[in-house]
């Protein structure tokens, strides 16, 4: 199955509007080619709905946002939804200030996304802040351990139906949840933490894989969260002592290139809670 | 004659003022480090002339342009050709958006180019748009092949005759051109497009060698053109296995670092038309 | 003594914030995750005070600088300085234009640095313009050689005593100042500067440092220094005959991610004056 979902990718070549970070928009734009994708970035309200009605999905990161590029993300998602492509939000930081946790509320409220992936305390943010009944339960800590799994995953199909979009929350172990049904995955290596950007990378990568496997969207995501643990273990085996952050970066997205739907299926190590 | 050209950016070490998109600008200023030339990035209307005014080329690249960057690429330009200092045209995007094609071809009006720079669909766009009278034919296909050169060879000639700029459309096979002469270049692989910024690269490299050879602008457009692609060459055949786009995309900087002019001179592959 | 202020950087991991230029600015985050710290890049003034007070340490880098970052450059200095948070400034090509000239001085007068960090030129403008009495002797060369060191120590301990910052001079030689005493530091490689953003990213790195070890900022400020020239030699030992500035950038980014306190130690070649 994940691997029909990156089979799909690399036949449809997914283009992929992102409206992203200037932190880490350069890797973005590499693993979208790299996984069978491609890039376009405009953040600039003179043109990003026409850019995006002209790509298949639309991936949202909130990294570096400012007051010129916000209107510009609330305008993309509209006409991305409008359109019926697909839309990810990657709420990079929300909760670290009122500026992210609002914006990423006003997203939330005004644009309706395919998919949201986050670290555990973002999607937190998100479920605490979002409604008016604050009727999802966030009670959960601050790291996903095997301790806290049920609890999370409980947490994160809660949330998956509140706000109707598939809910993929990344850290030791990955789960990926609709309403029903949740992924728990344990691909990945520690070291990916040391390297910036590998959040934003997946996010960019989802938007390509949901793109092109619309109506597969929680495998979609489970299979392009595994892709990206999985390439980050093959590219840590391949690490010499010499090499640090720096080459990790560059192997991951060499992986990914070279990942084949195979490897892919056979590497994905998951269970279904 | 090729060597010539990149002999002079070593030895001239030109100042190259990019104002251009934030994904690929990284690439675009270490690869003006490693041809022999000098980078400095800058885009506010405050600045832009000033700074213009001390570099010896401007790059124009209007990736992820927007409505604060649009006055200060003008301005630039504007004091550029007051100067006389080369002026590159990198329209990226040009026919993917109203607000790409528009700042290019508004560009094209107000500033003189020393060079255009562009895939041929973003060639074609610009020669469909420009002046009052639609001359230009551009009624050419969308990709340059062995079957279509001549009549692309031709449409370039037009092109550059109409705007007085060298036109280099990038392509699996690429075209060079004054309105009298063309360069056809051989050089490349296809996973160069695996590389995001690739393109971007090339127009960033080429304002350093026009810059440096202010008198032959055709022959230092199409060795920048030889360079990147022989470098791609270069850089495909030192991949290994487990290389993918990312390690790519560093060893063709490394080998644009490495590449003697002599390397340049015998690694053309060019036919005048 | 200088690998005690590496240990404190793994240990404390400290948070820096970083308004910088959108050239560099993924590979101080990556350079900030190598020596043991942890980024966040936010430059919108509906933010930026907010972010710095979650943060330890604030780096301030005026490449790139534009109308809409150099308030959230201010707003965020006075937030760090109310919060006694090490604050440090890369004053990137002042001298270069009256507006960034003009931006680092004001930056000087309404914020109190911990380091400020740039080439001899850049820093020979901050003294020349600061200040009513122009009472700093800024009549240096242009570049610090053993020639002119004595001197050029000097003019770094007379504008450290009038601004109240440990000022770094980072280039063939490096000087790292306070009013009173000066490493003199002979680490690095002269290719270093065919990488871009080494200087920015021995800036982002140096805050992490200063912010690790509060009570020692000069010792901290010439470790950072010895750090990055001690990881040029290293990652430079490693290239081969295929490796350019791309790869160098890696290995030295890299290197500083593999660095123990012992090495430091050993391989710092300084002299105090």
């Amino acid at each position: 199955m994940l691997k029909d979902m990156l089979n799909n990718v690399r036949k449809n070549v997914p283009l992929i509007h992102n409206i992203t970070n200037y932190v880490t928009v350069n890797d973005c734009a590499n693993i979208l080619l790299a996984c069978g994708g491609s890039p376009i970035m405009s953040d600039d309200i003179g043109e990003v709905e026409e850019i995006t009605s002209i790509c298949g999905g639309l991936n949202i990161n909130i990294g570096t946002l400012n007051q010129r590029t916000i209107p510009s993300m609330l305008a993309a998602g509209k006409k991305a939804n409008e359109l019926g492509h697909s839309v990810v939000l990657d709420p990079v930081g929300a909760g670290a200030s009122a500026l992210r946790t609002n914006t990423a509320l006003k997203l939330l409220e005004e644009v309706k996304f395919t998919v949201v992936r986050g670290n555990i305390s973002e999607i937190k943010t998100l479920a605490l802040g979002s409604g008016s009944t604050k009727g999802v339960d966030a009670d959960v800590a601050d790291s996903v351990t095997e301790e806290n799994l049920d609890q999370a995953v409980a947490f994160a199909k809660d949330f998956s139906k509140k706000i109707g979009a598939v809910i993929a929350i990344t850290g030791a172990i990955d789960i990926v949840a609709d309403s029903e049904k949740a992924y728990c995955i344990r691909n990945g290596h520690a070291d990916m933490s040391k390297i910036t950007g590998t959040g934003c990378q997946l996010s960019a990568m989802t938007a390509a894989y949901v793109t092109a496997n619309p109506n597969h969207v929680l495998e979609a995501t489970a299979s392009a969260v595994c892709a990206m643990g999985l390439c980050g273990e093959k590219a840590k085996a391949r690490m010499t002592e010499l090499d640090g952050n720096s080459s990790y970066r560059n192997y991951i997205i060499d992986a990914i290139c070279n990942l084949t739907p195979d490897e892919l299926e056979r590497g994905a190590k998951y269970e279904v809670r």
